[in-house]
């Protein structure tokens, strides 16, 4: 052990995790044997260089004969990262390592952790397309918003990869996933629903946004300054957006306005909510209180005004876990090359995902175990599926 | 196979390479075992979370709790690759994983194919910069002379990882330990010899610059040109500085001028040299006739002008090839946490790699095969050892 590991040891006694990452979590090995000079002249020169010709003549080839077609990167500027903020790239890297790892194991793709030393949106994006020939997607991560939404705008307009924000993308898959079943359980339809979403970060736009686009009847969308309404003038360009497409009932004031008669309540605030609001919600409502890792409200109190509650944690019932969206996803998109991830590719993993579990649905089981070995394959196949509906699949 | 596949395949059917090279070489994976929520809670959120606090507080800790402690970054732009040329990134990944594949097999490195698709100096540069926090050390690899002396030594400037362009140094530091060994075996000292240096490409320069350092007696430099020499206009800055530091007699013309009473002769040309040019050299003089896949002059002929010949090819004795040394130099310099690698590391690494078989020399056998074990620890150690004493180790 080093004189410093030692410190950070002594430090920060009480924490088993930094023994478990000493030296970090992630190996890059080959597929390929090296065991002879023949082999080498194969895997390396001067065998190589047809490989690299035929790929010379056609750039697509790289999909055929390199990692390329198995492999994404996991981007992040470290700025947005969990409940820690902005803590830099370094201290960023044992959240990628772990997003690598989760990759591989539920979905069969190589991740590269890249940490970046950079945080203006110009530079990330130039840095971002300059990397991309070597790998197949690009999985964005904890970049804070709004910058967020812009980065991954562009680098869509400018890549033929799919690029994919997990943070927004992935917790809507899953929220969504689970709102189709709270739904199930509780006797109703998506299209009956009136919601409520508490934060319009990156989450709560992209949450939104899918619920949207899977027929929820209506959303109001709160901020920390009240619900989301055309009149206001503070609003970003993505909060805008969200006036004009959601709050059909021009609903104003605060967050115990927006939730009066509401049938679910999805939190991704980063705070509480004063559990008064939650008094406002119909029987038999949903409550979702994401924020990690206080949510809105606790489970024991949110049972008193809901029929299901779900949160962002492994120690209470029904996680919203983004590990059942993200491999899937990005395993189905890379099996058929998609050159994007579709507003239907999303809601097919969401459908998909709800499904797993839909013949075993009771209130506190909504949504498979993370560990359920049925999820990858089925949001995998959804997504491949999805993906050469909406014309964006090259394989 | 897909139809693409199936198409290369058929205007390719003579090359076992392909069907190698198909789906990838690399795979990441992880070293740390996710079998149940508690791993998971551990690996990811929310046990992560004191790992990322540990290293915001110190980013150095990042070698103690990441994979930057044994990671580097392959870079390329893919304008330099083997002798194809400027490529592209795409077509310039096989070459990339291979590397990487061997990083791995001799010096237990994980290396990450990184092919940019960009070419401006200033553009590399930054990029390179942005993406480091990944990584604990920088290998430039087939990147174009002379933009990659520029690109070296800024990115050297701006970083505190070793960044290492193998084509330069890997390539120097093999061929001064077979010089050294060739001396040996025909019984000389390297201080005796008057050498020419057939190139003045990225190779060419660093085998000029790791000569000078070994101490050989006096070097010639030729490029296409004819006798880099201090009266020459049309020098790149590179180049002049050669001009100034060597060619003690003063010669000027062709290579035949050049080659005119030489001990060494070290091609690095990328063309073939006349065989009337190595009549000139000295009775017991030694070639190594290092362009690839053509050598400067093939063995059999080079026989009839030295006592020792060497090629960059694994079909003929005596092969230069660098996986005798970058696979240990990183290895080294990571095992101390090197901020650079410096000459006294490169001059440290040639030495140990030579005296690997300084008891079993013979004039066909100056160099280890690339599968003896004992080089990548035996090159490891002298540069972790020089590291140390050069006072750019932080371990």
């Amino acid at each position: 052990m080093t004189a410093q590991a030692d410190t950070v040891l002594r430090t920060h006694p009480e924490d088993p995790a930094l023994a478990y990452h000493r030296g970090g979590k992630l190996a890059v090995s080959s597929t390929v044997a090296v065991r002879t000079s023949e082999e080498l002249a194969l895997v390396y020169t001067p065998g190589v260089a047809a490989v690299c010709r035929a790929i010379a003549e056609q750039p697509e080839r790289a999909f055929d004969y390199t990692w390329k077609s198995s492999t994404v990167a996991v981007v992040t500027d470290g700025t947005a990262v969990l409940g820690l903020g902005d803590i830099g790239p370094e201290a960023s890297l044992p959240v990628m390592e772990g997003k690598a790892i989760l990759f591989k194991q539920f979905g069969g793709v190589d991740a590269v952790p890249i940490a970046l030393a950079c945080t203006e949106v110009d530079e990330i994006v130039e840095t971002v397309v300059r990397l991309a020939p070597s790998f197949g997607g690009i999985n964005l991560e904890d970049i804070s918003a709004p910058r967020c939404f812009e980065i991954e705008r562009r680098l869509q307009e400018r890549l033929d990869i799919p690029v994919f924000h997990d943070d927004q993308h992935g917790t809507a898959v899953v929220a969504l996933a689970a709102l189709r079943n709270a739904a199930r359980v509780t006797g109703r339809e998506l299209a009956d629903l009136r919601a409520v979403v508490a934060g319009a970060g990156a989450s709560g736009v992209a949450v939104t946004r899918i619920l949207l686009g899977a027929g929820i009847g209506d959303i109001v969308v709160c901020d920390s300054k009240g619900v989301v309404h055309d009149g206001r003038t503070d609003l970003n360009p993505e909060k805008a957006a969200l006036a004009r497409d959601t709050n059909l009932g021009g609903v104003t004031g605060g967050i115990e306005d927006a939730m009066r008669g509401a049938d679910v309540f999805i939190g991704l605030s980063g705070s509480s909510v004063p559990e008064k609001a939650f008094t406002g919600l119909n029987p038999g409502a949903v409550i979702f209180a994401l924020s990690n890792p206080d949510p809105e409200i606790l489970p024991d109190a949110a049972r008193r005004y809901a029929a299901v509650v779900g949160t962002g944690r492994s120690d209470f019932p029904n996680q919203i876990n983004n590990v059942l969206a993200f491999p899937g996803i990005f395993a189905g998109a890379l099996k058929v090359r998609a050159s994007r991830i579709t507003e239907g590719m999303k809601l097919a993993a969401a459908t998909a995902l709800a499904d797993v579990v839909a013949d075993e649905l009771t209130a506190d089981r909504i949504l498979p175990d993370s560990f359920d070995e049925r999820v990858a394959p089925a949001v995998t196949a959804a997504v491949a599926e999805a993906a050469r509906r909406d014309g964006v699949a090259r394989l």
